[in-house]
């Protein structure tokens, strides 16, 4: 597919740009719908939804509420609904990972303490449906009410196989789909069904190959200095024992001595201070970066296909350039 | 209002006879709908729900549905619904207050630790909404998303008050209303709403009043020796600082040296061994126990008040007992 789009700009912020109104009364939207007598809520709340992220799930939902020429006003509580369903997993991710930093920020749970995180991730959930139920389409309540269960599966699978070496490549793409993939799927597809629901399935499909991208190459990033430029702390995975793909493929090629140093940190769980850079090293030499990258580029060159049933548009381009650009973002 | 039932058998077991058909159908659904490819979620959630919890909620869902003469099938999944928002609610609790027995078990925290009960409790809210969206009533969805909103803000308004001997006692009611009686009031209310509505009002009163009745019984046997017969570990507010009604009162009449223990206890939160029974001498003495359940008769009667517009039946007379029962439990 051609793109023929400005280039001093990324994807990302060129699809910001189309819907650019769109967003800004979104984003007016979750300030609004964030406040409650309770101060802590709204404050705790604001240091993860004003913390740079890019918005990308509520841009796939307004996105495709365009594409299928919407006209009415839901898709922005649609799209705050989704960016709540996010923070929310956010919030208890964080807990589950006990994470220190999310997006170059010391995390919720870090500053206010798990307990708040899980309670405020619950309160951000139950608006979110309090907005969908607002569009009064039981058919996006339905598509995000069954993402989130399918996120939260995907959140038990990845919890259970921690540090486990034997867990194979199907699995972790199983625990991919679900935990991050559904997100973008089901916020694609329900800002198509809110559309009139034409172009639902195409775009549905288009988020689940995009969010299945996305996470591979987060994956990668994990083992990578780069990781430390995006705002994120290098390692997180490794030091949770996370059997990601880079783990997945290395421990596949590994020699007798690369074995037992997976074996160590992995699965026991016993890390000293070098092995970050030798696990890096590892994951670098046998090619599992390289080939985690492969299969994300495989996925976006999915995600792309996915589109060309849609009509010829400008937004239609960007959307295949976004996918192109989320792997390109490693290098 | 005078109740002619059976008296060999207590008034919500009388209530569960009432629904019998329901209920079974009721449990029959929640087992199915906990079945996921995970096999960790139905095995830590089957723990919770198969532990002998009265099922008080989808009780009042059931029962408000017989009373408006609901003669559909949707008030199952409502009922079935509500109850998969309590366990919610109780498997993050339990991780927000660091508990160890739930209903005379261990708790799902320490079998599966913290990090599952989170993620199951949020595969269980959402699974409450996939099954509520089958209903196709959005009024209900209205009723409960904005419910589960009112219980996580109760929850941190009480994470954030534990400790503080200031609070009043109209935080406290404030506080009580929202984690517990919301939940209640819901339950009966989307119950009628689903028979059309008629008596969506008396019975949301009546299960807010009865909500707080019961939560404020259940803190002042937390300070009673009794509580140990009912399966919940004795003094669990007392050692996590939680300021409820019992010790809001106590402090309130307290002499120089009570107030100097309440401040090492609950403030500092420093307690020796023998400090939880000198605090339930201290609840007992100043009348703070008697004041408790005095108050909760008071909420129970305005529950049974609220029951007056209805048409007079048996399920009236019933649901009436059981607000008394409920006070009643504590001698």
């Amino acid at each position: 597919m051609q793109v023929s789009t400005r280039t001093d700009i990324s994807p990302v912020e060129q699809l910001h740009a189309l819907v650019a109104a769109d967003m800004r009364a979104t984003d007016v939207l979750i300030h609004e719908r964030l406040s409650s007598a309770v101060a802590l809520i709204p404050d705790l709340a604001k240091h993860l939804i004003d913390s740079g992220g890019k918005r990308l799930r509520p841009l796939l939902t307004l996105a495709a509420a365009q594409v299928g020429g919407y006209h009415g006003a839901h898709h922005i509580k649609l799209a705050a609904a989704v960016e709540f369903i996010h923070t929310a997993t956010l919030l208890h991710d964080d807990v589950v990972d006990d994470s220190a930093l999310r997006r170059g920020k010391v995390s919720a749970n870090i500053v206010w303490g798990n307990k708040a995180s899980v309670l405020v991730g619950d309160f951000l959930f139950s608006r979110a449906f309090e907005l969908m139920v607002e569009t009064d389409e039981l058919k996006v309540l339905g598509i995000l009410s069954h993402a989130s269960a399918v996120i939260s599966e995907g959140e038990v699978m990845q919890l259970k196989s921690s540090g486990n070496l034997q867990a194979s490549e199907d699995h972790y793409l199983r625990v991919v789909s679900a935990k991050t993939a559904e997100l973008f799927a089901a916020a694609a597809e329900a800002g198509a069904v809110i559309a009139g629901g034409e172009h639902a399935k195409a775009l549905r499909a288009y988020g689940q190959n995009l969010g299945i991208a996305f996470q591979l190459v987060d994956d990668a990033l994990d083992y990578s200095g780069r990781q430390a430029l995006m705002g994120k702390a290098v390692g997180d995975d490794f030091r949770e024992g996370k059997v990601t793909l880079p783990v997945i493929l290395a421990v596949a090629r590994a020699d007798e001595a690369a074995l037992k140093f997976w074996k160590k940190t992995i699965e026991m769980g016993t890390q000293g201070e070098a092995d970050l850079d030798r696990a890096i090293t590892l994951v670098e030499q046998t090619g599992a970066i390289a080939d985690t990258m492969e299969r994300a580029r495989g996925y976006a060159g999915l995600a792309c296909r996915a589109l060309e049933t849609l009509p010829e548009s400008k937004i239609r381009d960007v959307l295949a350039a976004v996918a192109d650009f989320c792997v390109a973002r490693a290098y």
